[in-house]
């Protein structure tokens, strides 16, 4: 089943605001072998909106809109799908009840603002938001549908995953089979990797594809089979994953997609250590990385954030002398660093990081972007310096996923 | 002058990736008066691509395009862009120059994979990518342009900085000036702050618009002025600004468009102040939304991540009784948290958060999503408990986001 989604929001397109919404759509729909063609972000704009309705009505069969469903006068989706299903206005009782619902738990008044909100086309079903007041609505022509939703992401998930997947599955009930397998590569570039498998990919059967998402140091290959039978469909795919890791051996360290801190807590987990970090230019971010996935409590201890110097002295013990004669942005503080944390949480492993993330702070010995990463296990120690570019986030995010790499290196012993 | 994107990758599509491209792309093009009116995301199909590059050329003069530039099999945005200016493929030398140049400083040797990447179109003109081995691709037809430009950020970003805008700015220069002021209100709903703004949106200027933005807690507001005359535009922004600020009062707690980390910063640099973090559940989030703020070094001495309870009693001195009586989820074990730190790192704020982010870890007492943060200012300490979803990223974010409003608000003594 082909699906287009229309997003819907002046702020979307003045970039104030990031589109994490159709991702996530297009993941969900994915595990139902539903596919996103085409994603269309429009303006809070009558003709514009109309435009793209039409556009993507005439395409497929299945319309997602999100967004512009606000009390304010800027959101005008309501009103403009009304219009284009030819409906009129009316007043929503339940609608209302649920809306006073939601207020009254969280012991807000109702005002006129709010009370708009159960205005809604005679055209369309209403599905009730349980955790906002914009409600859903669930229009239907020539036997397609269009779902309207809110764009907050967290209703927009709820209303997903409890309402309009289950009822769009039962409006079309679909049997193509969409099968990923996803691995995490390393030591190859993307084109080196290509040219690795050549060979690979010419004997592919055709209903199978593979793709390439390079990373810096690690690239995400992701095969995907398509077929009538679920269980072909598996198989197929399962017989050239098995062929290709056999080609990739050790190259690979994670048989699943998932994110650098994801593929690090795996392989803790199987051996059963603990880690702890040591931050000063990722500022926590690291951490963050680590503490997202489910569970990571079980091998995470923490971290210490030594943003300033006298952190690195009084909590991780680094020497006061090593940080005048050497800088904070040296191998033999971030070694320090390293060892400071290892013994402070008493962990099997630790990572730290110190580094100029920039736009300030950089010499012209050490430029914005140097930095140095340590990792250890048990008593060995890796360090390595990277220079990195100018731009601070990205600066912090490819400490973080060096960092993370660096540690897996040292515990697959490649 | 209006622009559209054209987003290519199955990635995006399969919600493998998250634009996030065009979100800085319609930042940059803003604070040049020009607008994105549409952002169109395909596949790596060949009549795909044609459609929309079709549609885009159809509606505005300039369309910007981003990936499937890679060298492997699966992209094939610089073929069918050939195709739609009617050109052909050619080898290009100071293309291989430039990327001979790139791999040499990365110690890569040169495959014929790489090298496919000086293959380009005849008719387009080339812009070197000194940061990665994609050409961006320069193309006209009938007064109208279009640029193609690698899909990773990185290299799209120095793109677009260094080469692309600069030339489209010589190539179509426009003097419509756009003019945009926005602040972050505390303590409204977003129907609340309508309903109070009602009269003001009345009687504003058909140039300038109101936007509402909502976070919890937060609602960023922004007025949009347009005009000829860049002086005019400014002036008629700044008189609707002043009476907005002068309705508003102290619920704004920043004049300009920031992070909550952004804003909390700018107050504590002002006052003075330093400020430190001892973090649980939002496992360096905060740390880390601190320090992606150049700058932050200021005033901003590190974190204590204690995901594990051992380290909120060895590093930050909680009470073993108190952890045990209370748990870790307590108004106790969060107050004696943020002294802790507070006293670790000798501050005169500081922040700390300890709850059950989930999947796991809820009970019947404390669900996942209980949330104790607590803030410091001298002697002065504020804590207080939050119930939010059941969603471990998003308890995350609510969490780190509560935090900066809850120590913005014992700043600003409201």
């Amino acid at each position: 089943m082909n699906v287009e989604i229309i997003v819907i929001g002046d702020e979307l397109l003045i970039g104030q605001v990031t589109d994490t919404n159709s991702a996530w759509i297009a993941r969900e729909l994915n595990k139902i072998g539903w596919e996103i063609t085409e994603i269309t972000t429009v303006r809070d704009r009558r003709e514009e909106m109309l435009s793209a309705f039409n556009q993507s009505f005439a395409r497929v069969n299945v319309v997602l809109v999100t967004g512009g469903l606000g009390p304010t006068k800027d959101d005008m989706t309501k009103q403009t799908l009304c219009d284009f299903f030819g409906g009129k206005m009316i007043f929503d009782d339940s609608v209302l009840q649920n809306i006073e619902r939601w207020l009254s738990k969280r012991k807000i008044k109702l005002n006129d603002s709010t009370r708009s909100q159960a205005m809604v086309p005679d055209v369309c079903s209403v599905i009730q938001n349980p955790v906002g007041t914009a409600p859903v609505m669930w229009f239907e022509r020539e036997g397609k549908v269009l779902v309207s939703m809110p764009g907050v992401p967290f209703e927009m998930k709820n209303a997903m995953e409890n309402e309009v997947i289950p009822r769009l599955r039962h409006r079309f009930p679909d049997h193509t089979s969409i099968r990923h397998f996803t691995c995490l590569v390393m030591n190859f570039t993307e084109s080196a990797l290509s040219e690795y498998l050549t060979d690979f990919e010419a004997e592919m059967p055709s209903a199978v594809k593979l793709a390439y998402l390079p990373n810096p140091g690690v690239i995400r290959l992701r095969l995907t089979a398509r077929g009538e039978d679920d269980l072909e469909t598996c198989r197929m795919l399962e017989k050239q994953a098995e062929k290709l890791c056999g080609l990739l051996g050790k190259n690979i360290f994670s048989y699943r997609d998932t994110t650098m801190a994801g593929a690090l807590g795996a392989i803790l987990e199987k051996e059963g250590y603990t880690v702890a970090t040591a931050e000063s230019c990722t500022g926590g971010n690291i951490a963050h990385e680590i503490t997202l996935i489910p569970g990571s409590s079980a091998y995470y201890k923490g971290s210490i954030v030594s943003y300033a110097n006298e952190i690195k002295e009084t909590v991780l013990g680094v020497s006061t002398e090593d940080l005048e004669k050497y800088g904070a942005v040296s191998r033999q503080v971030v070694e320090q660093m390293v060892k400071g944390v290892q013994k402070l949480m008493h962990t099997d492993c630790a990572v730290a990081t110190s580094g100029v993330a920039g736009p300030n702070g950089g010499t012209s010995e050490k430029p914005v972007g140097t930095v140095w990463i340590a990792v250890a296990l048990g008593d060995k120690i890796v360090s390595e310096k990277f220079l990195f570019g100018e731009n601070r986030k990205y600066n912090i995010e490819r400490a973080t996923h060096m960092a993370f790499l660096s540690m897996i290196k040292l515990l697959s012993g490649s």
